[in-house]
């Protein structure tokens, strides 16, 4: 206990949440949280993981379900706009990356658009006919990237090299088909260099394929100011779209001629309901679609994204930086000495939405702790705690306990 | 008008829907039309297209969006049995197609799982290592299967050879890697030979994937009984899983540890959470997935299948095939010689859940016409209209109202 006067961490800790109190006041998008369900008494910081959900998904989906489907039944392919909902949600998402529309389409999973994407940018380096037969990916890439490219090198006639992120630019050469480099690394939380990186493996003669799932929602991608060639994104994590939501894919409009996907389902026929028996391809987005889109998701992600209206994602990165930096000083404050050392970048411009800390030996149990307290993070192994931070919905004073919390689950 | 005694026409009308009415009373299956949401004013024959909504599906969803995804967020991974959903789910498939448990697995388009099938079997065909290299292919295949054929064959080396799918068993030879064959035409309705067609192509030395879109919960299948190697459907037709519900993949139980996907996704690892480099793929049917699974779409499958409980496939096909039969006595009975021919055939082992009658040179119009007075079925280009019929929803004084409303169209 302390005495009247407060002792020293009394005061920071005081101190903090004053500071906290007053962050969260003159915050932009401090509104934005009712939007959400939320339990006040939980500190979520796994929005990187699983988004909340927005209020606005019940009421849609049951719409979807009782109206749509039970009363409509399948006049609402046309009548309720589900037929084109891919590409009309793309288009959505794709104002949340920096694309102009026609040039994302949304659905299957995440794996599955790697694999689309990849082989079509090796195809596009001509490895059909003999060309480039290197495929670069990110040595610390989340695993299913790793296999998918494996997969579509195998398929291909390429290999496949695993290169750190950083030296994408570096390393591509002569030989390089494409790169699949992940914008932020799952693990680390740190931001790697997509508009040096896409030149420079530009510079190099090949295609770059970005993995957007931890920084689309976040922070500003730009994909088509930076001349990005492919992309490809959840849209469970700081989009919200729920658990298992379609992934999306964007190609680039001049690609889009020669966009040849190795899953060409009737849904990407140019007249599906012609039943042709030869493939004919449809131009733009919708080339990018396989099979019957997954509507009851998809409809769901599309009331998700109304949370995204009046929002600048520019506004959810300063937000996200300011609650990032604020975290780090807190952990700083109250996690004794060494029990938790930052892995994720000090620098702005390498750092995304999340901060993770390496917690020896006990990363698990120590979240497994802070879970038990109401502070909602995750573990990877080995021994990384990861927090992330989504600024529609996490506050300064949540940031704040967060940081409180560990430092007494570190200390006790 | 007709006058006291009745014209022809009025006593044939009348026998016919009073025969309608000893066939729904002494129906075993009568009950369940109560399980779903349909309309009483509309005869629903488009089940072979989108299923009705089952009833229990709504609150299901409802609990998954609010409780599942709001209140209990990414604990429902484990929690609310989400990550095991796909197998799950697919047991319960497993179940109305013939095969016993932990061969079929949930998720993907059914275009996704087609190319899947189709590669794992030429690469146990030997075809990576110069082994057989041609992929028979049902020459009236819904498209998409086609259209994923040719990928796959391109990427493996292969070449397609359509050919009629009554012919597969005599075709496939000592080039054969796979034939790929719908087991229900979706144009005309004629059901093929599965059990023969899969011993003719075992005795080439071959493999075969079978495509149940339109036979899964209209008929028995018997995957394990008749040894099928691979199948694949989806589950919004019969099982009334809801618009684009997740497909699924049967792989049997023997080929499993040597089926080798060319979409080897993180969630088909053997230990997903390990975030291991190296892809070593889980055994059994979860070697089947890919990316995360949808779980909205999934578990609203999930629920849609409820209405299963207590029903034998076999009590279906008999109540399908009766139903198809009086459908035809109808349509002879009300419809003006000549202006719609069936095309499903009459034997009932080369019989489907639908029927379909060619209908020149106006089949679009008369189905226009036909949905307007509250009879739905669809149209599919040149000439054909297709009626499918749902046995745990569809009656056979529906089936008498349809022939009968379709017999004033054509007459009008």
């Amino acid at each position: 206990m302390s005495d009247s006067t407060g002792s020293k961490s009394d005061r920071t800790r005081d101190e903090l949440a004053a500071e906290a109190l007053e962050l969260d006041a003159a915050d932009p998008l401090r509104t934005k949280r009712a939007e959400f369900v939320l339990d006040d008494e939980v500190v979520y910081l796994d929005g990187n993981s699983l988004g909340a959900l927005p209020r606005a998904v019940a009421g849609r989906v049951a719409d979807v379900v009782e109206r749509q489907w039970g009363r409509l039944g399948i006049r609402s392919w046309t009548e309720s706009g589900w037929w084109t909902a891919p590409e009309r949600v793309g288009a959505r998402v794709a104002a949340l990356v920096g694309a102009g529309p026609g040039q994302v389409v949304v659905g299957d999973s995440t794996s599955v658009n790697v694999f689309k994407a990849v082989v079509a940018a090796v195809r596009l380096a001509g490895r059909d006919g003999g060309g480039r037969d290197e495929i670069l990916v990110d040595a610390a890439t989340f695993p299913t990237d790793g296999y998918i490219a494996e997969s579509a090198a195998r398929m291909t006639g390429c290999r496949v090299r695993a290169v750190d992120a950083g030296s994408v630019a570096a390393e591509a050469g002569p030989r390089t088909a494409v790169a699949l480099v992940n914008h932020v690394d799952y693990r680390t939380g740190r931001l790697h260099d997509l508009p040096g990186t896409t030149a420079a493996v530009h510079a190099a003669g090949a295609r770059v394929v970005w993995d957007l799932c931890h920084s689309a929602g976040a922070l500003p991608v730009g994909l088509d100011a930076h001349d990005v060639d492919f992309a490809v994104g959840c849209t469970y994590k700081y989009l919200n779209g729920g658990p298992g939501s379609p992934a999306y894919l964007y190609v680039r409009r001049d690609l889009q001629p020669r966009f040849d996907s190795p899953l060409p389902g009737w849904n990407s026929h140019a007249d599906p309901f012609g039943m042709a028996p030869a493939y004919t391809p449809a131009d733009g987005a919708a080339r990018g679609r396989v099979g019957t889109p997954d509507i009851l998701s998809l409809l769901a992600l599309e009331a998700a994204l109304d949370v995204w209206d009046g929002v600048a994602v520019e506004a959810v990165r300063a937000k996200s930086l300011a609650l990032t930096d604020f975290f780090l000083r807190c952990v700083r404050a109250y996690v004794p000495a060494g029990r938790a050392e930052p892995v994720t970048p000090a620098a702005h411009d390498e750092r995304g939405s999340q901060v993770s800390l390496r917690c020896e030996p006990d990363a698990e149990r120590v979240m497994a702790e802070l879970v038990r307290r109401g502070v909602v993070g995750d573990f990877r192994p080995p021994d990384v705690l990861r927090f992330g931070f989504t600024p529609l919905y996490t506050g300064f004073a949540d940031t704040e306990r967060a940081a409180r919390v560990l430092g007494e689950v570190l200390a006790g």
